[in-house]
């Protein structure tokens, strides 16, 4: 809009962070559920427009790409790193859609710890992807971001071990077991997607170093 | 054979092209199975030769790949279809296979549903894969199949979603539960493996643009 | 240190290497565990150190990575290679971490079986990084262990498979079956990530073919 040009780059990096908005978004709002598991049916419908929204960009990413000539980036990297920002929402969606599908009453404590761990992954993935634009110049920001990501990961881990443990100790019908350990997995494999964002941007640098 | 030469390109996609049909082979026989579920035996031994040759021509693609110095499609590309298709008949052959080894007595309604659009999708596929001989003259018949093939990747996640619904729903027996949780999600796999084969057509048709 | 100079390239496939050693330490001691599964405490402390052995080397190859400008492989395989082999060695841990997490009280038998293929897997895929210095002169060893890996992985699901199919028919409690499902796929897919490895040497021989 307006006369003002904008570079072709810098709308990539701006779609991305808007990208990275929402599963900043989607983990605030699982937290958010977690905590306060009542009116269920209206936070799964924000998820579910968390989840389009992801969607639109990711593909608006795609097609500009079929246009423009000169990325600042691969394309193969740009795709890579939109499709795996979408694997987070896709997972932190599906960690909720599993809680409605498998008709969970109430949430176990160690799902919301759990779940402060992925959404601070993703603030700090957020951060990450905010410095795409400027890794040319410094690569300081960016690094730090994804040395944080894989602490983040590696406390996810450990949460996601001790739930496990609790709930193997603690529940003795293995239904209640099933659907437990499943929550738990995606909440961790949403963590591993924001890893695997911060192993792209991590690559992207090298290959420009 | 005989006189006529075929052009290096044109053998890889017809490589492909006969990979291609044995996904939709593959899908075809488990819907028949879920259909009716006699003759067990002579089914899987059917599949097992459908998943063989599956793997025999996915060795010949990348032998061939060894000895050809020019290609129409990156190297890492025709290596990564390759696989991705081969990747669409072990799920399916997977499925069947589990179906065996958890000495399953009868299929459950919700399987041949998720069968049948497993089955879709790899008609897609293979028409996808079809059209990649001719995508540097026209893209539209091949984008339309991937745009197809993400609705039927859509539709499979929801039919998966109410079969586990139901399976929680209707079956108390924990180990049960087990069994027909891994057979959906082997079926919801294969199509994943279709929609990964869309993207990599996706990859190389941009790459070409 | 020292006034050796060592050329740059060779010092990559000594890491290769020595991170390739760390595989085959780890599926040992899996061995090992399952052979005598007293004092686990100390032979789960010996994983975690050989876990984060692989993981520093890891590090490092990607470390060196940033400070080189000529590799005698792509930047990219260097590292599709580095993290293909910390993934033999985290599915490895993850087994016995499970083990542990779950409170298994005695391995069953098949177990040592499956562990057994595995290492010989590590063994074979070491036997192939050892190989990637010499590549460019002779690819014959490397095919030769990549074959092999294929073989084993073949071999790996079928004793996986008959691992569960034995567990189904023999165990009742449906938390066991759940515990013990999860400890084979563990192992099973460290063997697919050994194939994993064999893959990526495959592209890099096929790229400098």
């Amino acid at each position: 809009m307006g006369l003002r040009l904008i570079p072709r780059e810098e709308k990539f990096f701006e779609m991305f962070v808007e990208q990275a908005e929402t599963i900043v978004e989607a983990a605030h709002l699982l937290v958010s559920l977690l905590r306060d598991y009542s009116d269920l049916d209206h936070k799964v419908m924000m998820m579910n427009k968390i989840e389009h929204k992801a969607d639109e960009i990711a593909h608006r990413i795609v097609e500009r790409l079929n246009l423009t000539f000169i990325t600042p980036i691969d394309q193969e990297d740009i795709h890579a790193l939109a499709s795996a920002l979408d694997d987070v929402v896709d997972y932190i969606d599906a960690t909720v859609e599993r809680m409605v599908l498998y008709k969970i009453k109430q949430p176990r404590e160690d799902a919301e710890h759990l779940a402060t761990i992925l959404h601070r992954a993703t603030e700090e993935t957020r951060a990450a992807v905010g410095e795409l634009a400027r890794f040319k110049r410094s690569t300081s920001a960016i690094k730090q971001s994804w040395i944080e990501i894989h602490r983040l990961e590696n406390a996810g881990d450990t949460a996601s071990r001790t739930a496990i443990a609790n709930l193997f100790e603690t529940e003795s019908n293995a239904i209640e077991i099933l659907k437990w350990k499943e929550v738990y997995e995606h909440m961790e494999t949403a963590i591993d997607k924001c890893e695997d964002v911060a192993n792209i941007l991590e690559q992207i640098v090298l290959k420009h170093a």
